[in-house]
């Protein structure tokens, strides 16, 4: 089942994903739009506790298994706590990242499996996305911009293998979902990227 | 799938499980017998942090889904960095609470539906315990030991409706695994409740 109103940004590591939802914010608030943004794992103070034990650079020792049930606990309290009733008040939700990522991270590149993340994951199917925009960014692109930054968390000391797992896990995403999701050309220079994902929200909100 | 030499132990607040614990390490200690114990959630540092999560008095916003899949992450932590690696050096292992809580806690008494539980700990499945003592107590004898009690988490808060669905829940994992769990009479005195323990103990050990 889908919910109406409820937007989810995918990608993997550096798909500019952060810059382009902030250029989403500014443009729904020229509109005035009825708008909250959100992320996952987070969001609310549940989930953000969560996410620090998951993020945490000491829990090197974490298994793939509580890993992945971790993201899916802190999705279920996010979901029920903030993205439907913020959707019930008529907000549209824009939420940085979801379902998809648990399926590429932990299902594929930490190869849990699909169908046992799907499996952990059953409370959520019943609220996917009603769009996905998924920034579609080649991992040696990802992995330039990646040596960019200047902090660094537990997931940020992954090898390249990992990325390409990743990258491999996200293509396993669109077979799945190829309704859902809108994908954008991530190794186009960052302009684009953002004016491509918001002409996909303008349509969506038939603006 | 059992893991031999995996022994747990259930019931309802106030069943006197501790207490069977701690007679059961002393019997142990005496005997020389190659043991640990060990408790869910926790055991271990990761599991121990999920765990001040889920018992933190200030969550009462937590929804059973989260619940249930925080204590499924812990569990399975646990399993995987110590019941596996103990029980594969040659220890008993014996552990205060595993699935059989998460069946009777968030599938009955929160109202998940135990097959939702039993999907979202489809990782734990692979690895139940050789046997399980669950300690049988009406749940009027544990709510009058209850509030003889001084300190108390979120769990204690829950009222007498609530004891009722977990004592009901266990009712319905013992028709699931009949084999695997030896019921004691936790309605007698707390002493005869430790002998009828440890006497399961030594049988399993077989001393």
């Amino acid at each position: 089942m889908k919910l109406k109103n409820f937007i989810t940004f995918e990608g993997g590591e550096c798909s500019g994903k952060t810059t382009v939802i902030n250029e989403i914010v500014k443009m729904l608030e020229k509109m005035n739009y009825k708008f909250i943004t959100t992320r996952e794992p987070g969001g609310i103070r549940i989930a953000e506790d969560i996410r620090n034990i998951i993020l945490d650079v000491k829990n090197t020792e974490m298994t793939p298994e509580c890993e992945a049930l971790l993201y899916a606990a802190a999705r279920m309290q996010h979901l029920k706590e903030k993205v439907i009733p913020k959707v019930n008040e008529g907000y549209l939700v824009l939420c940085d990242r979801f379902l998809d990522s648990s399926i590429a991270y932990q299902g594929v590149a930490r190869g849990l499996g699909v169908d046992n993340v799907l499996k952990i994951n059953s409370f959520a199917l019943d609220y996917l996305p009603d769009l996905t925009i998924f920034i579609d960014v080649k991992p040696e692109v990802a992995l330039k911009r990646l040596t960019l930054r200047d902090k660094s968390d537990r997931l940020d000391l992954e090898t390249i293998d990992f990325h390409n797992n990743v990258y491999n896990g996200y293509q396993e995403v669109l077979k799945l979902y190829p309704d859902r999701i809108k994908v954008i050309n991530g190794n186009q220079p960052l302009e684009d990227v953002v004016n491509d994902c918001k002409k996909a929200i303008l349509e969506y909100i038939g603006e």
